[in-house]
C-alpha cells in the first residue's frame, strides 16, 4: 500500500501527495521506509526558505513570489510551518495563502504542517515532505515558518536558498531575535519598505552583515560552520568577564556580503526583483558547483539528525517494558545521577541487550 | 579535577558553580560524567520556568520576582537563555537584571545560556545546569527565556512551575504564536495590565484555557501528554478538509484552570501575590504528591533526552572516519534514499561496527 502511494506520488497525483504527506507528519515509519521510491528524484526541485519575525508580511510575499514564479512556468508547492503553535498556527499560515487565490491553480499545491509535541518531529516531517513534493515535479518548494526560533532555523536551513523577511518598526527585542539567524540568509529582504524606518533597518542588516563577514574572516579556512557562532559567544563571554575582546581588523568586502532588497508585497513593488534573484543565484550555485557543496553538506548533517530520530525512536520502544521507568525511579530516589541513568540506557541499547 | 570542581560546586563556591556550567556550555564529556556528584541534590530547589513573547516585560517581572523570594529568604539563581540568538540574546538578557543591582547581592546568581549552534545543546546545558545550582544550595532557580518557539518550550517545561507571561496590545500574530504553549503554562501572567486592552487578553487567555479544558476532558485517562496536541492538530486538520470536528459538549469547571494574574512589574504591583502563588502552589503539590509524579514523569522524559543526546555524539563521533560521508555521496548521486542510508548508519552503531 504505501509502495503504491509512493508510486502514485511519482505520478504527480496530488490526493496521493496529501495522503502520503499526513503519513509523514503522524510519524508513520512505513511511509518513511517506503521514501526509498524518491531516491531517484533527490535533489530536483529547489527549495527557497522564508522566515521573518510575525507581522514582516511573510504570507503576502510568498503569495506574490508564487504569482512570479507561476509567471515563469514553474509548479511551486508551498510548505507552511508553525512549529510553535500545534493549536492554529500552521492552519491560519496555509490558510491565508490559500485565500489568496491559487487554491484553483493546479500548479500551486499549499500545505500546512504543525507541531504534533515531538522533539525534532516537525522539521523531520517538513525536510521528507520537501522529497515527496518534488518527487511529484513540483520545481519549486517553498519553506514558510513564522517565527525566528531554533527551531524555524532548523527547518529553514535545509533549504538551497534562505530569504530572512525584516520590516521596520518592529522595536529592539525583535531585532535581537533576528541577529541570531543572520547567518543562515542567503537573500535579506527589508518588507513593507514604504514605513518610515526601512533605510535604517537596512542600514543595520548591512552592518551586522559586515561584522559577521569580520568574524568569518578570523577564523581558521578548516574550521566548520558552527564556529561563527561559537567565537560570537566567545567574544560575548569575554566581553563579560571584561577581558579584552579580539580586535577583528580585516578588511570587509561589501561585494561578499549577501544582498539587501526592499520590498512592499503588498503592492508587488520589489518582487520581480526578488523571484529573478532567488532564481539566478540558484542557477549560478548549480553551475559554480557551489549548490552540490552545499547540498552534499546538508545531507550529510540530515543523515545524522534522521540517525539521531531513528536512534531516538528505538529508545521510545524500549521505553514500554520498564527500564526507563526503573531508571527514572532510582533518579528521583537521588540513587543514581541523571546522565549516569541515561548513560545505562543507552550502553544497553548499543550492546543490544534487551532494555 | 572534574571531580574537585564538582565538590566545590557542592561547597557553593561561585566561581567553580560558573566555571562548572561553562564547560556543560561546551558540551565537555568529562563534566558530564562528573554530575555524578550530585545525584544526592536532585530535586532540592524549586525550579520556576518564564517566558513569553518579547516585548512582554519578562525581564522586569523575573527582577521584581527576585526581590519578592530574596524577602522570603530564598536564595536565587537565574538562568537566561536565548535559545535563538547566538550573537546577542542571552547576554542582553542576563545583563538586564545584572544592571538591576542584584550583581551585590551574594544570595543572587545570575547567569545567561546562549545558543552555540548545536540541536538541543541548549535545553541540555540548562537542565544541566540547574541540577548544579541546586548542588550549590540555590533554593529557588529561576529559568527565563526570550520568544515562544518549539525550543523555548522544550527549554521550559522541565520546571516545576511554569509562568506564561503576556501582554495586552501584541497583536494578533503574537498571541497565535502563544496558542500554542497554553498548555505547559501553570500560571498565566497579564503584564502590563494597565494598559488598555488588558481585561480583553485575560479573557481571551481564560477561553482558550476553557477549550483546552474541553479537549482534555474529551481525552482518555491513559493518553499521555502530546495527546492535547495531536487532537487539537487532528481537529484543525479535519476542519480543513471540511469533514466535521467532534462536538465536545462536556463542562468545564473554571475552579480546574490555571490562574490568570494581572501585573504591573514596572511599578511592582501584583509581584507579591504572584510570588506567593509560586510557592504555595509548589508547597501543596509537594505535599499531595503531585510534584513527585509530575518530576517523575520529567525525568523520565530527560532521560529519554540525554540518553539520545549522548547516542548523536557517538553518532557524531562515528562520521570521523568516512561512512557517514560515503552514505551522503551515495544519496547526493541518488543511489540510495536519505532514509534508507541513515538507518544504514544506526543499524552499524547498533550492532557495534566500527563505523
Amino acid at each position: 500500500m504505501y509502495e503504491d502511494l509512493a508510486r502514485r506520488c511519482l505520478d504527480g497525483e496530488v490526493r496521493a501527495v496529501a495522503r502520503f504527506i499526513s503519513l509523514l507528519e503522524d510519524g508513520n515509519r512505513q511511509a518513511y521506509d517506503a521514501m526509498s521510491a524518491f531516491a531517484s528524484t533527490m535533489g530536483r526541485a529547489q527549495t527557497v526558505g522564508i522566515t521573518g519575525p510575525p507581522g514582516s508580511g511573510k504570507s503576502t510575499l510568498t503569495d506574490k513570489l508564487i504569482g512570479y514564479f507561476r509567471s515563469q512556468g514553474k509548479k511551486v508547492a508551498v510548505i507552511a510551518v508553525d512549529p510553535s503553535s500545534p493549536f492554529s498556527g500552521g492552519a491560519i499560515l496555509g490558510d491565508r495563502l490559500r485565500m489568496q487565490g491559487h487554491a484553483v491553480d493546479p500548479g500551486v499545491y499549499i500545505r500546512s504542517l504543525a507541531s504534533r509535541g515531538q522533539l525534532g518531529g516537525l522539521s523531520k516531517a517538513t525536510a521528507f515532505a520537501l522529497r515527496v513534493l518534488e518527487a511529484a515535479g513540483y520545481d519549486l518548494l517553498i519553506i514558510e515558518t513564522v517565527g525566528v526560533g531554533q527551531s524555524e532555523i532548523d527547518i529553514v536551513k535545509v533549504a538551497d536558498t534562505v530569504v530572512l523577511v525584516s520590516v521596520p518598526g518592529l522595536g529592539d527585542d525583535i531585532q535581537v531575535i533576528k541577529a541570531g539567524i543572520m547567518e543562515i540568509g542567503d537573500i535579506f529582504v527589508v518588507n513593507k519598505s514604504d514605513r518610515d524606518g526601512a533605510d535604517r533597518v537596512v542600514r543595520e542588516i548591512r552592518a551586522m552583515l559586515e561584522t559577521q563577514a569580520a568574524l568569518k574572516r578570523g577564523r581558521s579556512p578548516s574550521a566548520g560552520p558552527d564556529t561563527l557562532a561559537s567565537r560570537s559567544a566567545e567574544l560575548l563571554h569575554h566581553g563579560q568577564v571584561g577581558a579584552a575582546a579580539p580586535q577583528q581588523t580585516e578588511e570587509i568586502e561589501p561585494e561578499d556580503l549577501p544582498p539587501v532588497m526592499k520590498t512592499i508585497a503588498e503592492t508587488g513593488e520589489g518582487v520581480p526583483e526578488l523571484g529573478a534573484l532567488i532564481l539566478t543565484r540558484y542557477e549560478n550555485d548549480r553551475q559554480s558547483g557551489a549548490l552540490e557543496n552545499r547540498r552534499l553538506g546538508s545531507i550529510r548533517a540530515q543523515l545524522r539528525d534522521i540517525a539521531a530520530w531513528q536512534l531516538m525512536d528505538r529508545l521510545a520502544d524500549s521505553g514500554a517494558n520498564g527500564r526507563l521507568d526503573s531508571l527514572a525511579e532510582s533518579v528521583q530516589a537521588r540513587n543514581k545521577d541523571i546522565y549516569g541513568a541515561a548513560k545505562e540506557l543507552t550502553d544497553a541499547l548499543i550492546k543490544g541487550e534487551s532494555i
